[in-house]
């Protein structure tokens, strides 16, 4: 009888309920697959009594997720906790620590810590992996470290938050308004009561952070991602964008340019007719680009028990397996602390001013504009009732700093009425 | 220093030059991931003296491709020579067993003896990887056996031949004929001078074969594909589809019914605003549902010289890093041989007919498939000039054992001026 793979499971929220049912269900097929049986043998929650639809009576029961981590009996330490401190990360500590294998779905952890943790899974020898931690169900992880190990990466980019998607489309596809799709959201459980982590961008810039280091073989440095939620896109943005051939989604883009590495997760205009303009509802998408492979697109899932599940499982299999490649893809020591650019490329601009209805109005803006080098590709002024005239312009490729300081002089215009805003258009 | 992973290369087209570009440019970044050196010691092709545009002065060269699979220094055989006998089996079972690890882009030569090669492989505990051989640059082998490795695989389907998707977009794009458009794919490189395993389907069929083998544990089995390829799609069956909201597609599909396995490589109707009614050009597309993960899409390039060999050298990578599975994902003495599904599932179907101009012929047509249980959705009958009435029926959900009744009754008929044409409705 070969010797069984036995895993503990620290946190029996939906995406522990869902790795009990695949390890119950599957039994047969993952002993094929994977040369060994996979069985679990401890579970930690905070509520022992709680029904999970699971039954938890054949495993050890541990009141302290730390104790998991401490077990003779377990080989491999899952933990579905989240939160980037506390339990989580004493678990997941802990377990590196004794040489056990950890498999995550919990982004914040990695995103804040991710380069002591790698450090300390590679001086223990062990895995510590984090596929359903980034794009749910989609093996880009796995793409990125494996499957593209031979590229240069040049570009990682990709819509990561299924909530922020959620709104984005509905909002177009009814007509209704961002806070009443938030507050629908919420009540279908597709949003928190306390939406800013999803809305804010803070999610997936924690994603998008992760895949960056795998990507550029840099240190996480989820502090220079720029992070832009949205909060402030409008229905009208949203219906000028489909005009004009566009659709407006939570964009995350990580590229190394000349200067250092770019990590922006803001909204952005996507030509409506692009595989990130069709995604709808809740999926995610990622989009790898390297120098030999050219893009690769990847879509599916973003997140959900069974999804999530099968990511946490496919990282069980790869240690069933014996695969045992640094944390990402190369080894912690030789990871880069990242530079920030700050040249950002240059791109062409979405802008929605609210212009007060005068004569001389359009020939000031459009003047302040070009005197700092930003050249106007289109323009249109909507029907408008009242006295505020809503005006979008699109530009051609301009810096952003540029961009910004022409945004600032016509701010402090008296006939501009509210802030400006500008969205990216990104190229695909 | 640590010891090289060292290669040998037999056939040096495109490919070939393609993985030595990647190993020359990119040995820093190899090494870093891989945790060794990867360096070519060995390689050979037809013609010493023809100039591929790099420089091979620092490799052995063997006249006889066979020669490399003896070589005491090579650790891995890359076979991408082609053809499904001749010097690529004798190459890629030398080098087997003489306990050799072999990467292959040959998905004919894996369709065939992929059985016997996946045993030879397991009983000389040596890797034999083929992720280059399907799907080109997309790590769709890879996402299969390894990443969506917890899941009960439930059909796998896909866009995986680019001659074929180029020549059915081009033909919707530009309302040239098929073989004008064929014409000009040939000149441009896209299709061979010889089309026939192109646009037949069975160039697509041996990836498809190869994808069913991974999903359900079972040996391949080419002959077990129904095979039918583009030559009779006609331009106006592609307007009428767009008409009616469909792209026409030549699509894979393995799944496991009740009865056994069902393989279909066939033009099918889809959605044009699915993901696979969007892809363009040469690209290709891989669709895969798991129980757990729910639906993935993987796009990228299908073929070309950077692709694949980013393919190849992904597979060299896992090699470096002690990956080790088996060939199909689980031990090829444990895939079961296939049984062939022969209900194959119901579907709805887009029939062409050419009638006689002459009254009644639409209630008999009608009449003989409402006998046969197939329902009619849709009915459209096209202006025309002369005798031949071109009528388009949709249909509802049918089993093709009663549509291929139907209409053979309907072919007898003398009104019926041409065999009709039943292309499948595909649900994506």
């Amino acid at each position: 009888m070969t010797k069984s793979l036995r895993l503990a499971i620290a946190g029996l929220g939906t995406v522990g309920a869902g790795i009990v049912k695949i390890v119950q269900q599957h039994g047969d097929l993952l002993t094929a697959r994977a040369g060994q049986p996979i069985e679990i043998v401890a579970v930690s929650a905070r509520s022992r009594s709680k029904d999970r639809g699971v039954d938890l009576s054949g495993y050890a029961w541990e009141d302290d997720a730390v104790e998991l981590a401490r077990r003779d009996d377990v080989d491999v330490l899952i933990e579905v906790i989240g939160g980037e401190d506390g339990p989580a990360k004493a678990v997941v500590e802990t377990a590196l620590a004794n040489g056990k294998h950890v498999v995550t779905a919990n982004k914040a952890l990695l995103a804040i810590h991710g380069q002591n943790l790698a450090t300390l899974a590679e001086e223990n020898h062990v895995a510590l992996r984090f596929e359903a931690a980034v794009a749910g169900g989609i093996p880009i992880v796995k793409a990125l470290t494996e499957g593209l190990a031979a590229n240069k990466i040049e570009r990682v980019m990709g819509v990561m938050n299924g909530t922020c998607n959620y709104i984005l489309t509905v909002m177009e596809a009814t007509g209704a308004d961002y806070a009443d799709v938030l507050r629908d959201a919420q009540e279908l459980g597709y949003a928190e009561s306390d939406p800013t982590v999803d809305v804010g961008g803070f999610d997936a810039a924690h994603k998008l952070s992760l895949l960056a280091a795998t990507a550029f073989g840099t240190q996480v440095d989820f502090g220079g991602v720029k992070i832009e939620g949205i909060q402030r896109i409008t229905l009208t943005d949203i219906k000028n964008a489909a005009d004009m051939g566009f659709r407006i989604k939570l964009l995350g883009v990580a590229s190394m340019n000349d200067d250092g590495l770019e990590q922006r997760m803001q909204p952005c205009l996507v030509p409506t007719n692009s595989p990130l303009g069709m995604l709808e509802g809740v999926s995610n998408m990622v989009i790898v680009e390297g120098d030999y492979v050219g893009q690769i697109v990847l879509q599916g899932p973003g997140a959900g028990e069974g999804p999530t599940a099968s990511a946490v499982m496919g990282d069980v299999m790869d240690i069933a397996r014996g695969l045992l490649i640094p944390v990402f893809g190369q080894p912690a020591v030789t990871l880069a602390k990242a530079t920030r650019s700050n040249i950002g490329m240059d791109a062409e601009y979405y802008l929605r001013f609210s212009l007060a209805d005068e004569a001389g109005v359009m020939a000031a803006i459009s003047t302040t504009l070009g005197e700092h080098g930003v050249s106007i590709n289109r323009m249109r002024q909507y029907n408008h009732d009242g006295d505020i005239a809503p005006v979008i312009i699109l530009t051609h490729e301009v810096s952003r700093a540029q961009l910004d300081e022409a945004l600032g002089v016509i701010a402090a215009m008296d006939t501009c009425l509210e802030k400006p805003i500008a969205i990216r258009i990104e190229t695909v």
